[in-house]
């Protein structure tokens, strides 16, 4: 029966020189709050604070990095539980899901999603033996058992997670009634929202004329019209500022941009809403609103990200059977330099607006995003992110960007995540590998040592603060 | 004289811990049989198993690797023995050929044709001196020497080599000849071949009328109409299954695919064949190929390899005067994800087919390989190929791709070579930087110890074997 | 008060054996001379030997390094005394200048910016304290009094430097004046040009159409019409050779080669002149212009350097307040096989010619640069630049590079700086950084370390030498 160990050095290099400084490093952060600016948690679970229903529930069926991994290599999505769009049967056991998992477990090798599920295994469920075939009932039992004790429920993980603040992501329709019931609850936790309009800004989306339809109903704006339209955004932006958003986020195809005539603004906005657009068209409307949104956020103050380049529902026989977020969606190729252009061309020397900046194509770390970051006072760059997140992609971005960029254009980590035990771990891994690389600079007299301590406590904590406003 | 050493910790890291678990990996993987399912070694060796012509001849003239290094520095190809077009006159003189590299070995320093040769020049003739032109003659008897012992027959070199099954491939035009000479001889070396359609499937390709037109003479089938040509696809496939062939193999300019109506198809053979069709007309024929052959794959289990994005023959006056091959062949920017997905809207979700995927651009590891194969379940990943077949290349595929598709999602080595003596060389460097890799992986507490010598053997053998059906 | 040192060990890797041999090869290479073959010195530095002004005139206000990272946190361009283009007010108090910077000197932690810094302070003056708000008076103080001292007049800090030679970069309409008083001065520093032909072969070249008359006047030939226009080229091409030039060296937005007839090169010409090209027509001319540039190294041996990539201007404010230079230049993605193909379908296989290339897209180092520069003999790849001259780009430049071109066809390192304290600081990183490579190839035993000590001399100097005939 392997065990199952986080060992204290995990993550950090091997060089004893290194590992040592590295060491004490992270134990100067380690302790530090949990600061997760950007995230895809479920208002709901600390709103109801009712206790998570099983562990293939909690830890399998919600999060795409697994199934998508055991889908590649035959596994059929129905076997993990996974709700078909039809509505017809699929796996309901989740002994059956979490043993099937277990059972593929060793694919996991090398991955984050490896770290993430031991770390949790081992933190939050206090586990010591290693998940395989064998072991798989054992743990699940003892996870199941866990699940039902007052420690395990929702606002308590939190609490024992050590997390300062979480911002969570609606669509600008969302009633925000999951934000409202946690305020009212009384509890401390503080838990807030951020704007994301895709759903309303994107012709593209499922539904949108519908959806512009009922933004204009929730604002009492005319959303047939551009201005009205606009006003609309400024609107749900102050209500959502007024539950606690102190951001935006912008899930485009691209980073396309455009900063067009208000003539031709309307002009885009009645074809999007007769769904007439081209698809040039629609890409020019999505352009066009990181632009007014980037305007917006001079006046209110929110920080803005926009996180482009994925190719999303890239199949379609998943996408027509499950739906959405089901592990099929692959990156692209994404420029910069000239998609963000026109908005940096009216808003890139304001002082009062700061846009993080995502990607999903790591080859613009050195080439575009640093340079750009290195020059323009609104940009900042965001962490690795989705396939990134993980430690050689973490040590990726610092190699590559750092030296054009500095640290001081960076902002920290954010975790993104629906997968609510996946939090402290990630965090986990984003601190330690920190810590690496700032102990190589170090031990390589590239910075000094009590620099390396200073910048330790920025990245784990700090920027992140200072770059989200929280 | 500088001696010639293989040094046992070779291309492993320097830090004590890491470099002694990659020694133990290493050893527990080092005396597995040579699976070799991907290459272009001649079969007439093994059916012929007449001894090699001379050290140049075997180890400096065919090697693609060797004279472009040498071209670029300005020495003539005619001056290394590669035969010209015209049949113009080239040197003759082996001595000489070997003299003149030798002479110029100082500038393979650094690159992966400097540590095949020495394996080869050490492991395979025992030479303890360093290749210069000091020792050039010396080396070069005592290899002509051996060249002539029964020890040094191909037969005798591929047993010594360890190897399982070698794969070579042929077009479908070549009538397998020194397969089945192989096979009838008796001898117990397993040579099969690879489906290998480029010079029928690609309207490009030199002679390709004339290659439909013998294609259909050779299947018996009407080749100039749409179903014909399929027709005769499918049964040189079953002829090549029937002599071996596990696989097939598609090296295209890019990795468009189509799906078309059959008339679109039918239209596009006539113009092919006509020779009129525009280069656009081209890529869709050859596109509309790769995903007819993952039909056909479906029906005949041929696992399928996708070879795309070189630019062929850039070297115009190379080209003219040497024909193909000639080391002017340069990588592409390649898109996977656009490119792929009419095969894989027909056919990504299928059980029953295997697609290996092949670079040239190492920025699509993570940006398009690892998260495609980390999805569909038709898709692995084969390892870095021809300029990246090298330690640098080999470690950067394993960061790149490891954490998004893990370790199951790739097939193992494939040496892909010409060069019959750089085999157990290949397979030795990738076998090292493998274990390196999942040295550094486990000292870093990533994976445990155990998983880390289950991977070893994995890539080093069984996953080859697996994924081409060996 | 921290102190300022340059530990004897910086930029090697922390492995004992692997610095041991790291220092080892340093040693025997620090003391070699500086051979600085492309940049952007000022000769007139060197023809007045007058001192230079201030502290902060001298290592802030011309770097556009440091003034892009502190406008990237939104301090103003004004505050640093950059001048704007409308004459208004700027800061004029080089204390301030300073203080400002030296606040924000932890924007630099990890930036090659601030390696450059501190060895200009440790080694140029002396300073033994980190600068920070605390000691910035004291080091302006001290650095402000060594610079009226000889020992810190531009001829006494070249030779301090140990500068062998170095290269400046001028416009063909130069006169050179500078470049001959340091001549006719009878001091022994070798200064010499390159010819950097933008302003005339860039039809969207500020003033193309002037620069153009001007050339034919200085030239007295007529420069309207395309034979006269390229004799004016070999016209200048003579000159600058005459006062020391060995090279030419081309900033051009893209790789784009073109090889057109000569009617069409005229049409081509007349329509820059009258202003009226389309960007197509401008983008052919400079690329035709490649062309030309490289039929005449064939004639006058100058070694031609390639430069392209770079989004110049980015930022249309900062351009119209501040002009060119100011930090907003962006890399872009860079083709090089099909952009080159036309001029080296006509001159690539020259024995007589050599074309050293460069690039802000590292993505085309493994892909496109070291294939092409590892088969065709008149391409060579010139070191990382700009943004990439830098530890961690310097390592991956070898990485990439190094296995498919080897080392031999690099050409050393270049400074390409217009800051003069900073010239040996990034030959020390250079060389620091390709002794740190070298040492892992030869512990990891990829090399053996003869072959290490050997290449360590060409990298830090023969190779420089060589290709660019020094």
């Amino acid at each position: 029966m392997p065990a199952l160990t986080l060992h204290p050095d995990r993550l950090f290099p091997a060089d004893p020189a290194t590992r040592d400084l590295a060491r004490r490093l992270h134990a100067s952060v380690r302790s530090l709050p949990i600061v997760s600016p950007h995230g895809h948690a479920d208002p709901q679970w600390f709103a109801d604070n009712a206790p998570f229903p099983d562990p293939a529930a909690l830890l399998i069926t919600p999060d795409h990095y697994v199934f998508r991994m055991l889908y590649s290599q035959g596994i059929a999505l129905e076997s993990l539980g996974i709700a078909r769009i039809d509505g017809s049967d699929v796996e309901r056991d989740p002994r059956r899901i979490w043993r099937l998992f277990a059972d593929h477990y060793a694919l996991f090798r090398g991955t984050p999603t490896r770290m993430w599920f031991d770390h949790a295994l081992h933190e939050v469920f206090g586990i010591r033996e290693r998940l395989d075939c064998e072991s798989a009932e054992r743990i699940y039992e003892a996870c199941a058992q866990a699940l039902k004790e007052p420690a395990f429920l929702p606002r308590a993980l939190f609490e024992r997670f050590n997390i300062e603040v979480i911002a969570t992501t609606e669509s600008p329709l969302d009633p925000l009634v999951q934000h409202r019931r946690i305020r009212e609850s009384g509890w401390g936790g503080r838990v807030i929202t951020a704007y994301r309009p895709d759903p309303v800004v994107d012709p593209e989306f499922d539904g949108f004329a519908r959806n512009v339809t009922q933004f204009g109903e929730l604002t009492g704006e005319d959303t047939t019209r551009w201005r009205g339209y606009l006003a609309a955004h400024r609107n749900r932006r102050a209500y959502f500022k007024s539950m606690g958003a102190t951001s935006t986020d912008h899930g485009h195809p691209t980073a396309r941009t455009c900063d067009l005539r208000e003539s031709e603004c309307h002009r885009l906005l009645e074809r999007a809403l007769a769904g007439t657009a081209t698809r040039e068209e629609a890409e020019q409307f999505r352009g066009q609103m990181l632009t007014e949104m980037a305007g917006m956020s001079i006046d209110d103050g929110l920080v803005m990200q926009i996180h482009p380049g994925s190719h999303r529902n890239h199949n379609p026989r998943v996408f027509r059977d499950f739906g959405r977020d089901k592990g099929a969606d692959i990156p692209m190729p994404t420029d910069y330099v000239s998609a963000l252009k026109p908005l940096l061309d009216r808003y890139g020397n304001e002082r009062k607006l700061s846009i993080i900046l995502f990607t999903l194509d790591e080859t613009v770390y050195s080439r575009e995003l640093a340079p750009l970051a290195g020059h323009y006072p609104v940009l900042r760059l965001g962490p690795p992110w989705w396939f990134h997140d993980s430690p050689e992609g973490m040590l990726r971005f610092r190699e590559h960007a750092t030296e054009t960029a500095g640290f001081y254009n960076t902002v920290g980590f954010n975790d993104d995540t629906r997968a609510f035990l996946s939090i402290p771990a990630r965090h986990d891994v984003a601190r330690r590998i920190d810590c690496r690389f700032l102990a190589t600079l170090a031990v390589e007299h590239r910075i000094d040592e009590d620099e390396a301590f200073d910048l330790a406590g920025n990245l784990a904590y700090h920027f992140a603060k200072a770059a989200y406003k929280l």
